[in-house]
């Protein structure tokens, strides 16, 4: 679990200089993203239970205190703060799997002033990322019209602890599996795989090896085709499969090449041979796109696997997201720099019947038809018992409804258009009151 | 560290092929860049004492076992076989630091092919992305120009680890601080960082929050002026400096708006205040472009710091490592799919004098005038105490003296042209006996 020394050292600079003048008035921060990248039309919230387990676990133990003491030359007084300091705030999320967009906060924390500022980088770190891959595998699902969807991405994703994140938020919103075994285990996914090029290469023979491969895994092999000449492969395979009599269980793989012209041969291929039942799965460098015109081009392909493009988010990398002080001991506060305003006030995401959302005060009521988004999850630093379904299958239901309630435009891969976030008129008066 | 099941599923299923037909002779594999990126010119290697030390710690713990057990359906001779695997073999690395071109490779394995294979997605995972990384920073110092640049990304890298990567690759090519704070103590790197807005709107006024800071941390006070309007947070912020004599410590950040624009005001301003050595940083969505541009235009910043666009390689996310089995118990093998054919054998990189690369057979001799960049670094699975150095400081002097040997068309960052890679007689000779 995540120690306190998780975060940028300026949390820790702003914690001392609060703790040494008593500053702990209750501060409510609000995370969000300022935008949309341009290739977005929603993202899709996740990492809310990693970031609420390191909120349950973030201590300082001596070792840290120590450093501490060193690096920001701390007196007794605040060495003593520190060892004593646990995250005992309240928070509001966005229930993974919802989605959300421009400027409406993803989660708000209530909390002590020094307990509230030190969460920041580590708050933005666990739900950034996975909320980023979640949003690009939710156009995967799209273009991929109900076939299935395995993560592929984790030896080319930034980490290992990012590798995770990736095959829990791929299966968050409907991925059926991932090659990430550790992954695989802990968040109960079923996996995929079966062989590599060098695999083939390590036999005599392509025969040779699916033959060998049948006889480990009859379950459910897929063979790998490509190694060498994409139809003698197939081939190859075709004699296995029905050798062995595997016409309903085995899988061919393709992973270079034109893979909508290569399916189609192999298709023919399999289809000659009496094997209809056999599926052809693709991959090398897919992505919402490349699987977009593959589906749409018509090629059989019956699943993909998806890797690199996706464990890197790699169209849109970044997205621009901030936690904000919005209210300190009562006080509204909004941000002026220029080019970086925010709004004041904790506040609350209405789902409006109309195919736009209100960004609204957390205390206003919320109009008839309308649905909040932010839910306490939180409080005295615990996680609440009765928040929504942590679950990943509740997390995915969740994700569903969403995308039944999304315009057409906002789905669509190229040049989405994000539905409307109308401010309500209590949080525009109250904006006005504090920037004037 | 890792266990053995950090690793795609298919390196298991072929694991237990491997070892169910004693298939243990020693297979050499090769891991490298098929390309550079549009936007690199070279690559720098990081991440190769993580990789060794990984592959020092690689083992089925009791868990694992039972959960490969089952999934694979394993019986008991291959069972025993995974609970006594550990990686014996000998891997031969390019010094972190050091820069590498396409095609070459950055390790090899040479060890039982059932360890040789295992060992696959761990090490990708654990070079992609430093490598990634500290490419990237080598542009951001390129750009600089010899001002220092601070590593700010931890709140937007896809993860904890790779926030560590992140900051642990950054220092590598001469990053003078990180603002993570985890990673500057676990890698002896200094820490940046002061405030956040949210501190300076916790406090009445930016006088009085500048005086709060001042006092608490007198020895290298950075204001952050832009809160509310810049000039007169600069204003406050030379208030506060003069009255507590912190001109020769002190320094102001910027974080919004026109950056070269406000930096040129704020200096105008400290220095008819008598501030000339009062330093002014700048930060705020900024990458190597940013920064050239901010430079080249003469703006009177001196340190940057840079956060998402590095963290996350926003540019060019994604490399195409790949991991090829390339000589097999003395069988050179080379893979022949499709737009992605290799080279047989095991290799040698070759910096030769005249500003190009050679990739060569590993014993082939070293032509005059020419540097082997593989070294050996690892001996029956152990680190070897003679390898080059691994601390950062020297991985710097390497990557240091490497950009002193690349043309400048390498280093520019708009469309930079890589050094040639040629291929001598012995492997080119050998790739066609293969492929014939």
């Amino acid at each position: 679990m995540p120690g306190a020394l998780l975060t940028d050292f300026y949390e820790l600079t702003m914690l001392t200089a609060y703790l040494r003048r008593g500053m702990t008035q209750p501060a409510t921060f609000s995370l969000f993203a300022r935008s949309l990248p341009p290739a977005r039309g929603y993202l899709v919230v996740a990492g809310v239970e990693s970031a609420l387990a390191a909120l349950e676990a973030l201590s300082f133990d001596d070792a840290d205190l120590a450093w501490c003491r060193d690096a920001l030359d701390l007196d007794d007084a605040t060495t003593t703060a520190l060892a004593e300091l646990r995250f005992t705030g309240e928070v509001w999320a966005v229930p993974e799997g919802r989605m959300v967009l421009a400027g409406e906060p993803w989660l708000e924390v209530t909390s002590a002033l020094p307990e509230s500022q030190l969460v920041e980088t580590l708050l933005l770190n666990r739900l950034t990322f996975p909320t980023a891959v979640a949003s690009k595998a939710a156009r995967c699902i799209e273009a991929a019209r109900g076939r299935p969807l395995a993560d592929f991405a984790m030896r080319r994703t930034p980490s290992l602890d990012a590798a995770d994140a990736v095959a829990r938020a791929t299966a968050l919103v409907g991925f059926a599996s991932t090659s990430n075994v550790d992954a695989a285990r802990r968040h109960h996914l079923p996996t995929t795989g079966t062989m590599a090029h060098s695999f083939v290469q390590a036999f005599a023979s392509e025969a040779e090896t699916f033959a060998a491969y049948a006889e480990d895994f009859p379950e459910r092999p897929t063979f790998l085709v490509d190694t060498y000449d994409t139809e003698r492969g197939v081939r190859a395979a075709i004699a296995v499969i029905r050798e062995k009599g595997l016409g309903d269980v085995a899988a061919i793989r393709l992973d270079s090449g034109d893979l909508g012209a290569l399916a189609r041969m192999a298709r023919a291929l399999l289809d000659d041979a009496g094997l209809p039942a056999v599926r052809i799965v693709a991959s090398g460098g897919l992505d919402e796109h490349k699987i977009d015109a593959l589906v749409r081009g018509g090629a059989p392909i019956d699943a993909f696997g998806v890797g690199s493009q996706l464990g890197t988010v790699a169209d849109a990398p970044v997205i621009d997201t901030i936690y904000k002080l919005v209210d300190l001991a009562g006080r509204p506060i909004a941000k002026q720099s220029t080019g970086k305003a925010t709004w004041p006030g904790a506040k609350q995401v209405v789902r409006a019947g109309g195919g736009h959302d209100l960004l609204a005060l957390r205390d206003e009521p919320v109009p008839a038809g309308g649905e909040p988004l932010l839910v306490p999850v939180m409080r005295g630093g615990r996680r609440l018992d009765d928040r929504p379904d942590p679950s990943l299958a509740a997390a995915r239901r969740r994700f569903e409804a969403d995308r039944d309630w999304l315009p057409a435009a906002a789905r669509r891969l190229r040049d989405p258009v994000a539905p409307e976030v109308r401010i309500t008129d209590a949080l525009a008066t109250l904006t006005e009151s504090v920037r004037s």
